[in-house]
C-alpha cells in the first residue's frame, strides 16, 4: 500500500534577505535534497522567510511608540515599540489582556500581536512583520517556482497561531495559490446518503500543519514538500486563496 | 531523501457497533492493508467509530426535550431533542445564537453542539454523542492495538471542530495515548540563540489535520496511520493526555 501522503523537510535554504527570489532558492534546495516538487505537490512555506524575503523586519530600536502604543505597552506590560509596530498592522483589537494582544491585522487575520514576532530573525531586537499581501506572495512564489523547476506545485504560506481554548500553537495558511483553501462539501452525501450538513474542510490550514510536523522550531527548517495533494489542485489562483478562510466579522461570534 | 512523515488511510474497517474493539479491527484493517503500524507510529481514528464502539449513539425519537431544551431550541431554530442532548453533555453554554450553539462539554472540550452530529451514522435520526473520555479511550484502542499486532503505535482519537474567526473545520484531538500532545519549546533556544518565548506546539492537533487530509468525508475513511512521528512517542500514557491541550478558563479570553 503507498502512502496517501508524504511529507518532507526542505532544508538547506540559505539565511534569506530582502528582495531574495523564495521559489528559486526553494526550487535549488528541492534539486539538492533530491526532493524536486511536481504538479500534485505542495511546496509549504514558513512565513519567517516570505517576510524576510519581502524586507518586511524592523529594528525595534528604530521604533518611535506613540502616545497610544505608550499607554496600551504600559496595561498590557509589553514593549512600546512592539505595540506601535502591532497597532501599525492591525484593523482593530480584538482582545487586550495583561501580556496578550489579539488583532484583526490589516490582512485580516486574527492572531497575537498582528504576528509579529522575534524568533528566528537574526539581529537583536529585530522582528518580522507578516506579509502585506501573503496570498500574493504564495502567487509570486509559485511562480518563481515554476520558472526555476518547470512543474507547479502548489504553495502554502503558514505561520504559527493559537487558538481559543486549546493550549498550543498550529500552524494555518496565510497564505495560498493553486490550491483549494477551503474543500466545501456541504450539499454533498455521505456513506448512507445522507447530506452533510456543515461541513467545509480548511484544507490550506491542515496542510499548514501537517508540514510543521517535520519542522523544528529550534533548526528553523523553513519550508516542507508535501506530496499527493492534487485532488485539491486548481489552477484559479486569483486573488484571495488563502483569504477564502476568513469568517466574516458580522458571522464571527468571538470578536 | 527520504520521507519524514508518511500517512496512509486505514480503509476497510466492518460497520463499528456496541462493544466493538476498535484495537483489533484496526490492526486486522492494517494488516489486510499491509500497513501494519509500528512502535513509532501513529494511529488517528476518527471519533465517530470510538462513540459506536462506545455504545454512545442515541435516536432522536427516544429524547424528550425538558423545558430549558425546548425553549433555547426555538430561539436557535434547532431540533430541540438534539439541543436536550447537547445540554445534557455540557457544563455550560459558550456561545448560543441563531443556529449556532457552542458549548463546553463535560470533558472540557468547546465545540459546537458539544460534538454530536448525524453524518456517518446509519440509520434516521440517529445522532453520536463524543466518547465520555476520549483520552480513556485512546488509551484502550492502544492496548488492544498491542494486544492484536505486538507492536504499540500511539493513538490519537480526532473530530471536526470549527473554529472562531476561520471557515472550515480542522480535525483536533480529543482523546491521546502514547504521544506528548503538547510540545513544549519554551526556554529552549532559536537558531539564532534567542529563547523562544511562547511556542508550544499543539502536536496531537496537527497529527489529527495530517491524518484528515486522507480521509474523505463521504467514504468515511475512519482511521489513519502515521509514520515518522517517533519523536513525541512517550510510554507515559497517564491519565489526561489529549486534556494538556485545554486552556484553563480563567487563561482564555473567550468564553
Amino acid at each position: 500500500m503507498s502512502p496517501q501522503l508524504e511529507i518532507l523537510a526542505l532544508a538547506g535554504l540559505p539565511e534569506v534577505g530582502p528582495g531574495d527570489r523564495l521559489g528559486e532558492l526553494l526550487a535549488a534546495a528541492a534539486r539538492e535534497a533530491d526532493a524536486e516538487p511536481g504538479d500534485t505537490d505542495v511546496v509549504v512555506v514558513s512565513q519567517k522567510i516570505v517576510s524576510k524575503a519581502e524586507d518586511r523586519t524592523r529594528a525595534l530600536a528604530a521604533v518611535k511608540p506613540g502616545e497610544r502604543a505608550v499607554a496600551l505597552a504600559a496595561e498590557l506590560d509589553k514593549d512600546p515599540r512592539l505595540v506601535e509596530l502591532v497597532l501599525a498592522e492591525s484593523r482593530r483589537i480584538v482582545r487586550a489582556a495583561a501580556g496578550v494582544l489579539i488583532v484583526e491585522t490589516r490582512g485580516g487575520w486574527i492572531c497575537a500581536n498582528a504576528g509579529i514576532d522575534a524568533s528566528n530573525v537574526s539581529g537583536e531586537d529585530i522582528v518580522a512583520l507578516l506579509p502585506e499581501d501573503a496570498d500574493a506572495s504564495a502567487r509570486r512564489i509559485r511562480a518563481e517556482l515554476a520558472t526555476a523547476s518547470g512543474s507547479r506545485p502548489a504553495v502554502v504560506v503558514a505561520d504559527s497561531f493559537g487558538r481559543p481554548w486549546r493550549l498550543g500553537q498550529v500552524d494555518v495558511a496565510i497564505g495560498c495559490a493553486g490550491l483549494a483553501a477551503l474543500d466545501d462539501w456541504r450539499g454533498r452525501a455521505d456513506l448512507h446518503g445522507r447530506k452533510l450538513a456543515a461541513t467545509a474542510v480548511a484544507v490550506a490550514d491542515q496542510l499548514a500543519a501537517a508540514a510543521d510536523l517535520v519542522r523544528d522550531k529550534a533548526s528553523a527548517v523553513p519550508a516542507a514538500l508535501i506530496r499527493g495533494a492534487g485532488r485539491w489542485r486548481t489552477d484559479a489562483d486569483g486573488p484571495g486563496a488563502a483569504a477564502a478562510l476568513q469568517r466574516a466579522s458580522r458571522e464571527d461570534l468571538f470578536r
